[in-house]
């Protein structure tokens, strides 16, 4: 049970997030994805088209975290910054990739439109090694411990795909929710001496308002699946005790 | 033209966006609203919750932004512990605020039911100020330059409602969005000469990539209408050029 943590940071790049013009779900299916590893997801942020800041983020990411994933930037056109920032941080130089100026030229059947915009896709780090997607060719990079994706959602899933197989794995997060329509300030002081008797689980409380109705939403996480189940039961307990009839909810 | 800028990040806190269990939707909603009062968004960051996490990203944004927005961890439960962290990255005392104690003491028929755990909702920082919300009654507040919200969209939604008259205002930006069928790698060095041209637009390219066809959507922004218009121009007839019938979205 003391296996290394995995932990990953997500570093999202792009002005559209930031105007509100573009609702970022990449995060939500890197945290995803990477629970089914059991890496722990710590941190986010989400940055403009800015090297300065670009960089300063990625530093203060890579040297804190196992793993980097970063999304956006990385097409043809001039405010696709995101490969030089990298480079940048690094400090190292950038150039033409001939793998992936080969898988891209062969898009092309005349090479004039393999025009310098579109070269530019092939142009990676010193030393990043490429990870392909099957979407739109345009190939992502790895380098170091940072993992430099698509913007586009249906790209960027293609390239974690291709990426999970070198990624170090960790002990899965186990997690039960439990459903309850009894307010949060009634079973706050008993939910706080279940979560002083299971320092392993952490226990979260989600009060939820929909159309039918308010209730609240308990989740036990960890790694050991008897502490999770152990505190589980004694949520449901805890909550039968008070008249509710709490429910479990599928993961 | 050389009004002050008002820029501002959001922080939000919360175990269950990490854990990928809960999509974000407060930092778009944020950015929109910021974006019609002429606040410029600049970084968003997600953190666990984790004391000395919240304390360290609150210290790093609130020292470089004008505004920061926090959002989650308010609640009567244990993993509530946004005011705690906030009140130790002031460094200032936290105790019971009357104003909240007698708004939230007002809930309750029974002096019982308003237990330590719903008390806890009246705990503020030293020397902050109300944040009222309609929808839970249980206040948000402002602290300098930080305004800490609620978790739940709903109400997040009816405490940035209340805080609205306490911001300052910047110029508002000018957004124009053309679709166009080309593909943005044959594009991209006309586009690049038009940003060119227009220093005080950011142009930015947006592929996407939907069962109806693939396209782009690009989005001049900027605050001097004017130089949105004319480079939004300046886009149409390059694309015109290119044999492309481009279409101006409503914002």
């Amino acid at each position: 049970m003391t296996a290394r943590t995995i932990t990953a940071a997500v570093l999202v790049i792009g002005d559209e997030i930031l105007s509100g013009r573009t609702q970022d779900t990449n995060t939500n299916y890197i945290a995803k994805f990477l629970g089914t590893l059991g890496i722990d997801l710590r941190e986010a942020r989400v940055v403009p088209d800015v090297e300065a800041e670009i960089v300063a983020a990625l530093n203060a990411l890579r040297t804190r975290y196992t793993y980097v994933f970063t999304t956006g930037g990385i097409g043809p056109t001039h405010d696709d910054i995101t490969s030089d920032s990298i480079a940048k941080a690094f400090g190292v130089g950038i150039d033409y990739h001939p793998e992936a100026l080969a898988l891209l030229g062969a898009r092309y059947k005349n090479p004039a439109d393999f025009n310098e915009s579109r070269k530019r896709m092939a142009r990676v780090p010193d030393g990043a090694d490429l990870i392909r997607n099957s979407v739109s060719i345009a190939p992502g990079f790895r380098i170091g411990n940072v993992f430099v994706m698509a913007g586009v959602p249906a790209i960027m899933r293609a390239m974690l795909e291709n990426l999970m197989p070198h990624l170090e794995r960790g002990a899965v997060v186990h997690a039960i929710t439990i459903s309850t329509r009894l307010p949060e300030g009634r079973i706050a002081a008993a939910l706080g001496r279940i979560q002083e008797s299971f320092p392993d689980v952490a226990i979260g409380s989600y009060p939820f308002y929909r159309e039918e109705g308010f209730g609240v939403q308990l989740v036990a996480r960890g790694r050991d699946s008897g502490s999770v189940e152990g505190a589980a039961k004694a949520i449901e307990t805890m909550l039968e005790g008070e008249g509710d009839r709490p429910e479990r909810l599928k993961n």
